[in-house]
């Protein structure tokens, strides 16, 4: 990661509020990315925001996403306009001993950037690939690849990860020196997300296996 | 419920991609709102958008919104511009027998309208009531409730939830009749959020019980 270039902040990718909590450790921010399954893209439609949810993969500093050839939102998001993708995982929630100083622990990704419409053929396949082994690692090798059609349904958006900002929150809550004295608890209640039991298809044939990379999957 | 109106669509709230996916209770637009934690507020800023993560709370039809008064979002989501507000519960990884199918089992509600700044004291506090109870049940009775200089630092918006679709994906794979005789395995991974052990801020005095509005607390 030493040559990686640091997050250096644009106007816009400046963290205002809490700058404290602002990081700019590129390395930071792939972990933050890597570690989410979800993130939210916001475009603009008709002059208002759209946001809506979206997988994605990383591949060094580009990111891809997808979505159906239909979506509005991907639609608009290949026409060369400004978008926004946000990653955002929630750590904990921080008790406080004033309503104000409740909070939470969280890592936030915010990238701006024109997403790029991909159509080559094998930046295609490589960006889908990434997406897949994102969403379910080992599927890409594990199950068929999409075919003609399949990509011809499919659009793949790429978005630098040039301009983004990484946010956090750890630790205790930040509570006024005032309030110490109070008898009440303070302190964080941590989250996580943890898998399951894995739940087969009702269409596999009895007793085929759970593959590792289901069974062992950690999140 | 039977008194709520149905979630009625209009022409950017109608679900376009997997309509079948959409859902017209209002009810369960309420219950996916109060299972999540977090939500995505996408505003337009200088003609591009801004997507940032942030807590809310719902009293009837109307999500609470707050963040600080300096926050540029939030200031420009108090302009009385359009905004969209985003929810997104992950509730599975569905692993499919091609590339392709793999899929996310997910609620998503998402919220369009033009958010008002609150600034009525009555309804200040009762919004900020409202958020906090979503965020840490319990903890608006327990703690230091606002005083003057922290409602002054503190902007509140109410976002009606007129103007909203629910987009909910369960159940298995909805892999091609071609590749159902492939020997592999399908099905989903279910994912859930669990809490863990609450850590006591460092500044508590010792032996400070853990109250049951965080010891027992289900997310």
């Amino acid at each position: 990661m030493d040559t990686a270039p640091p997050l250096s902040p644009t106007a816009r990718s400046t963290v205002r509020r809490g700058a404290k909590r602002a990081r700019t450790d590129r390395a930071e921010l792939y972990a933050t990315l890597d570690a989410g399954l979800v993130g939210h893209l916001g475009v603009v439609l008709d002059g208002a925001p759209l946001v809506l949810p979206t997988g994605y993969g990383r591949q060094g500093d580009t990111l891809y996403l997808h979505g159906s050839t239909g979506a509005a939102s991907l639609r608009a998001a290949s026409a060369g306009v400004p978008v926004c993708f946000t990653v955002t995982l929630v750590d904990g929630v921080v008790y406080a001993r004033s309503a104000f100083h409740h909070s939470m622990n969280y890592r936030c990704a915010v990238v701006h950037g024109v997403a790029r419409r991909v159509t080559g053929p094998d930046e295609l396949l490589h960006g889908l690939e990434a997406l897949t082994e994102h969403l379910a690692p080992g599927s890409w090798d594990a199950t068929r690849r999409p075919d003609r059609r399949e990509l011809a349904a499919t659009a793949l958006l790429a978005l630098d990860l040039t301009e983004a900002s990484l946010k956090v929150r750890t630790g205790p809550p930040g509570d006024d020196e005032q309030d110490l004295a109070t008898p009440v608890w303070a302190g964080v209640l941590p989250l996580r997300t943890v898998v399951g039991e894995p739940e087969p298809c009702p269409l596999l044939p009895a007793g085929t296996p759970v593959p590792a990379r289901v069974l062992d999957r950690e999140i």
